[in-house]
């Protein structure tokens, strides 16, 4: 085990920077590339941080703090993104900005829900897994943006899977 | 296909500042975390991407462009930077200015010698592949840098592999 909050809270705090130094004013056919039928495109992926961010993170961490075992996790749509914002899916415009000040809020009302580490112990129940810690949620979170920056960078790269001429050997990415 | 010099070079010339987002001011647990014996940290990733930018993609361009397919490309020791800079291989320091600069002069150096589109197509002898374009090169630049930037989302995701408890069965990065 490796987790300590602080530690999270500097991989959470730098994705929004990350993701808009990577994506900011890229070219329509980067950001409207993906991986084939039903796959997302960056803009995509960004959308469903910021609902994670929204409905999904802090909302199951206040269950889990306020009612413990007995409270019910609010559902978490994971294509809602796609629905509730089609006009926004293949146009990046403020989402980067509007993930930054988003997330920046999240970790304020991080740090101020968990004012003591023995918080981190606190049990909740997940519907399909059933009792889950605190500090397990944090870190999902985590590893949560990663997956999806490591996901960003994929669909980018099958962009140019066969640009790559006989180089695709080497490159697993494009596997 | 869609490969388009400028396009590439948008990711190119992001790939620094978001490395650079993600690592500066990360603490050591995160900068020293790799995925076991023989595998790298994100500060060895980086001084890979380093080595390549010095040693590999221009130089080997160049070898194209001056003598076709009879010019012999130079060598890439992927893991000469291992060897050369042991010391530096758990701290960032001035990695990421040192990636922007250098990178910096190596797409000015790239936009110099594709002075025409025409270039593109020129061929030279890959040692393992045959023939390759200059075109599939800069392709295969780009996807390395995508490659590792990856491999570094998932390098410190896999850190967390058992802090987010259940939750490990829906983050296929970990796997």
């Amino acid at each position: 085990m490796s987790f300590k909050l602080n530690e999270a809270v500097e991989i959470l705090e730098r994705t929004p920077a990350m993701l808009s130094s990577l994506l900011a004013g890229l070219s329509d056919g980067w950001l409207q590339a993906n991986e084939g039928e039903e796959t997302w495109n960056a803009v995509e992926v960004l959308l469903h941080l910021i609902e994670a961010d929204r409905t999904n993170w802090l909302p199951r961490l206040e269950v889990i703090l306020q009612d413990g075992e007995a409270g019910a996790f609010p559902p978490f749509d994971r294509f809602a993104h796609l629905n509730g914002r089609k006009g926004e899916t293949s146009e990046l415009g403020g989402l980067p900005a509007e993930f930054a000040e988003l997330r920046h809020r999240c970790l304020e009302r991080l740090r101020q829900l968990i004012a003591s580490e023995e918080l981190l112990e606190r049990t909740g129940t997940h519907p399909a897994f059933g009792p889950v810690k605190a500090r397990e949620l944090i870190a999902t979170w985590t590893v949560h943006d990663l997956t999806h920056a490591a996901q960003i960078a994929r669909v980018l790269a099958k962009r140019y899977h066969t640009d790559v001429g006989p180089w695709k050997a080497y490159l697993s990415i494009l596997k």
